[in-house]
């Protein structure tokens, strides 16, 4: 059983992923957070400082917000320990700071901790090159309260795409039609968004050629995934060599 | 057995109706085409003037060419013929013509002759009244050599179910989203088009709430459809009273 | 406002209902659980007797266990108020009980309590008619934990589609095939069940033809769906006449 | 340009192939058929013997029947040429016919042409393996004329995704689901098949988890798909050393 400790625990994802540790193949160990009384709850696995927190577990996961994740990372150069870092916006200094650590200790980064979404683009990359003359669409789904499009897993799929026919994605990439706008050109890829309900996430990555295409889609039907995601990716972490790793690593991918 | 004449017999959808008939309850009597050579291969039934091909049948469907559509009514007019027209772009004067006929001849005229496509947009419009919370958003896909967007179909649906809203899909129709757009507003209704390689013609509408979504999808899989559809109205149209009818009319709905 | 009160309130359903009337335009007005300790979180709106509760609130929602809601049924009868039953295996008594509690009050009783299933059981019914050469087949999915096959909502769907067409369900509903079973026949009705991840519940109810299909979606994306439509349905009977109705009633389908 | 030549000319995939060459890169040289006055509409390129047949081009595609096919294979042995053959049913006796030739020619042999069909087989694999944890169920729709269920496609999908597990299709496989049948069970794999209209072919494989599902789609749109994937396979074949290859070899996947 691997020991876990969740730095930012009283987050939406801290709750998150305790709450799906339960049968994952890890135990909560440790959970840390700058307001101990905001996890009393979580009782003796409560740990007040980030010694503590490392002597109780394996490895740490991280989903915070940037300033403490650097300061997370870098207590963890001189005490190395297995790290798995959700948090996003972490900038230069953040990938500066990572490259460092990943010296003295195995740390994994993803900005979608989702094993699913990773496996599309994995699935979509290679699909983009063995189907070079197929035509590319991409359509995403989310809530009616997501603020921006396309989402940025659907620019990550796109740039996957794009990235593997060597197209600038900048420069072929489409985000809506209306008009006389012309045939299709060969190189365009629209990325179109729609948006209603509570739909945590659905991505379609199409491939159209005359005679047949093939749709690649992954839907989230809750935010546990990427809690799941961070689990396995932790499990798969704890006792690796030190090296930066991806979610593509860890997945054998 | 319903006898019936082709107007245009040569032309893509009149070639694609004489193919169709088989098995359809209605039987090729008479054919009609501006040059009788181009059909010699269809022998007996092949008419060389209007007035052999009204003696020779019971219902004529007209898939030719906006100037000959409009003689063919006006013939008509005095030699009264159950007619089904689904020629387009007949204009004003077609509109004012087909009313007048149809005080001496039932009539039947659509621009979709696509049964399916009728019913859909029916169930469109039911559900956008009975689900009058949920987000509307439509996604229609053709291949990728249509020049304009979206679709005419698509259109005709969007306004189906703005008007179930008493809503004017002018003011809320989207055609693409880029950038912080912002939250969804209550009633706007993207129209999202994708293209790419031999797509017929699919389209999704789609409701959307917390907890539920509904997506009513059609899908043509061949242009033998919109022949079907214009068959079976004829058969459907042949012995009706005097009156313009429409797709619904005949489908019952 | 409408006053609502929960019978059964601290159920699955019961505890989802009161999750969901915030915004709704009902208000949480009475709560009864047999074990009133069990609600104590609900505090003033916790009721004691049938009688509290039914003086506390417009209408009473309904979600307990058979032999409970036969008790409440039987108590409304002299004491009328309206009633939204969402408990399942009534059997006939509760039949007969219905029907006779609906000379006194308002009543109105549904197995999926969802408006989006009650909205497609409707437009699919209208389609089988419609199309009426079309070949149907519908699939579902489900969660990998539900043991019987196919979902009662499936089976609903079916029943409605066959009987649109004067069919009886049993003789023509297929559950898989396997081999050379032949080529399909004419009125077989498919009814398949995929199960697997945790799949609320997901309905396509499907009609093929030569040239054009149409798929009719229903997904669930949480158990909210049916606390909302159980709410949005004891908001409409609140002040209506005594009588019997259904979901389709309350939606105006 | 790298010329064709089909043996088998007047067969239906023959007539596909030929109709598809314009613009691929290949060029009819050389057609061959038992009775040459069947293809008297291919003038030139019509060819009564094997000798003029593979003079005239570079590679020759084969969809006739077993025994032709077999005389062919033979012929080549001494004669050789790179063969692309897609005619099914050779058999034991083709298996090592084939192997034969290898050592003389290229020859690529598959049973189903579509490259996105053998795309959707290594991503299938690759998820597989890749996301050990989720539930594979498999659906396919054809046609309502189709006797044999499920699809050799979609047996051949089922195949890889058992295998990517070390699990036994035969063992694991379900074709129904129909009563109070329990929970799923951790390996079994649905594979289920839907029939009607005239739905050329559609497979999905599905592989769903708590939390998140992948579906991996391909759609045929017409019979087109196998000819040109029978093309692109002669194309790349054409100048290869002599070996066996498949279709995967082809894609570079």
């Amino acid at each position: 059983m691997v020991k876990v400790g969740i730095f930012g625990a009283n987050g939406k994802m801290g709750r998150e992923i305790i709450a799906n540790l339960e049968g994952s193949g890890a135990v909560l160990a440790g959970a840390y957070e700058r307001d101990p009384a905001s996890i009393a709850d979580l009782k003796d696995a409560v740990k007040t400082s980030l010694k503590e927190l490392f002597s109780s577990c394996d490895v740490v996961i991280d989903f915070s917000v940037a300033a403490a994740s650097l300061e997370l990372i870098n207590y963890a150069r001189t005490n190395p320990k297995a790290l798995v870092i959700g948090t996003t916006g972490l900038g230069d200094q953040g990938e500066n700071l990572i490259n460092l650590a990943s010296n003295s200790m195995p740390i994994l980064q993803a900005t979608n901790m989702s094993l699913g979404v990773a496996v599309l683009n994995k699935l979509s990359k290679l699909a983009s090159k063995a189907l070079e003359d197929f035509d590319i669409e991409i359509c995403e789904m989310h809530h009616r309260r997501k603020v921006d499009s396309p989402s940025g897993t659907a620019l990550t799929l796109a740039t996957s795409v794009a990235q593997a026919r060597n197209l600038d994605l900048n420069k072929v990439r489409v985000s809506g039609r209306d008009g006389q706008v012309g045939a299709r050109s060969k190189d365009e890829i629209a990325v179109m968004s729609l948006r209603g309900g509570d739909i945590v996430g659905r991505h379609t990555v199409g491939f159209y050629n005359d005679g047949e295409f093939i749709e690649l889609n992954h839907t989230a039907t809750s935010r546990a995934t990427f809690a799941k995601g961070a689990i396995k990716a932790a499990i798969w972490l704890a006792n690796k060599e030190p090296k930066r790793y991806s979610i593509d690593d860890c997945l054998g991918l």
